[in-house]
């Protein structure tokens, strides 16, 4: 088995910029994790583009899913910015023989405290676990497309129905 | 959804005891890593034994199968020494009904390095994704209990018709 | 022995929020780092205020030097923005009978990899030691205040005369 | 100015093998803290040995005392574990035109939370600071040799006469 990894960028991969005081989407964070995971699995790292999720509009989420039809693995993990992640994962619904999850972080990965690295394991778990289909892997859970939101407030991941 | 977590000890929740100037297995690690990672999953956690999986034996591993089959959560993580993993997986082949996945860690959870916290990740994917059946998830992989073994000498789990 | 602790913002005190998607001055890290440290010296900690050091102006230079002035502790660390760190501490000399250490940090204290942890102590142990006068403490290194400045192209605090 | 850097093994330089589930003394943690603090201080690395505090003998703090004797630099930062430290400490007192700060640490600098990282920093803080003599940097304070011991109960370093 091996995975394609599209990165498109978010709040996983932020770094900061001492010369500027700034933050900004930096280098993938994916190699680096996995290489301390120890990860044997193949696979094929493709960084689409890095953005904000509140920055991607239409045609990025096109580009998003043109990425995943013509990939030759069937089984591809996304990273992408939260607060946009359910919109994205419903665009890439209805793609036939491809098993998607959709992952990121709400802290930054270079943190000592963050969900980035146990959301990666998340992600990849269940991208070799499910069937076809498009999920959301965060707050330890792997939702189904189309049923679920980010709450802002509290700042997680729930079910769209609850 | 509701996980049940067995933790049997292993290097994943090793501690150093600066009295003794040595490592001993402690507290399960399983509740802070999930606490980082903004876990929202429900889970029920059960503390078995406390054991370097060297000195896991028959009736421990019978323990291990009796909670199991009386487990009333369809879905079992079971935290795991690394060196006897492959074996206890098979050993729990067989419970109608069960989804069981067990992980562990090369590296303690305390560690700034480690593979524990991707590596509960992975699990919590796989068990949460996975259909009846036996999984060890390790070195970024989801094996079938009775196709995976442990390379002590590259430190790391491969399919075990390689 | 006591020592006051005078915080005043900076990347060292960097959080990450991802509601405005962005970086921002949050609490002192100094309690955090200190308890994690296992500090055992008796300090006050005088959060003065919370500004990037591009943003401190005069008016702020003279809050920080009458805060030294009144300190009854005769030794005191001050964290702050490495930016115009030299310059304050220049503003900072000629105060009688106090020791005064400045100290910051390039990457957020909250970062897996920082320079913030080993900064403060390097003023902790700089403080506890020097003589009356006015020091930066960063790079590993204790310059005296007027003879050092941030090389900003290459990141780090170098002699002055060099 | 440049230090000479001794290391004698300790905590602070504990490793973990999975493939014995032992810890072991490692390789020096120094050069590792240092280039993540960003070090420019210049300093000589003089591994002399790897032991536990409790095992180092008589023999052992000769060894210690002649390479702080010989050293061309005046300026010296030793590792040490934690349990005998101010024992060699003492043992070092009386060598003229030389600063001597011993440090170790209470958790194994490879661990998520430990007091190693700070430790080093004070050290190097205070041997760049003071003058002639021995001193202990422990628990955020710079100790004089003699004046110091290790509360083993409450794990941390204390004034010898309170």
């Amino acid at each position: 088995m091996k995975v394609r990894v599209i990165t498109t960028g978010g709040t996983i991969d932020k770094v900061y910029f001492d010369a500027t005081s700034d933050y900004e989407v930096g280098e993938p964070t994916v190699p680096h994790v996995f290489r301390e995971a120890a990860v044997a699995m193949e696979y094929e790292l493709e960084s689409l583009f890095r953005k904000d999720s509140l920055e991607i509009n239409e045609g990025d989420r096109r580009r998003i899913r043109e990425a995943c039809e013509r990939s030759p693995e069937a089984r591809i993990l996304i990273t992408h910015g939260t607060d946009t992640m359910a919109e994205t994962a419903e665009f890439l619904t209805g793609i036939p023989g491809k098993t998607i999850v959709l992952t990121g972080a709400l802290a930054p990965a270079r943190f000592r405290v963050t969900d980035a690295i146990f959301n990666l394991g998340l992600a990849l778990g269940a991208v070799q676990s499910k069937g076809e289909g498009v999920f959301v892997a965060m707050n330890g859970t792997v939702f189904e497309a189309g049923q679920v939101r980010k709450n802002r407030e509290q700042g997680r991941f729930e079910s769209a129905d609850v």
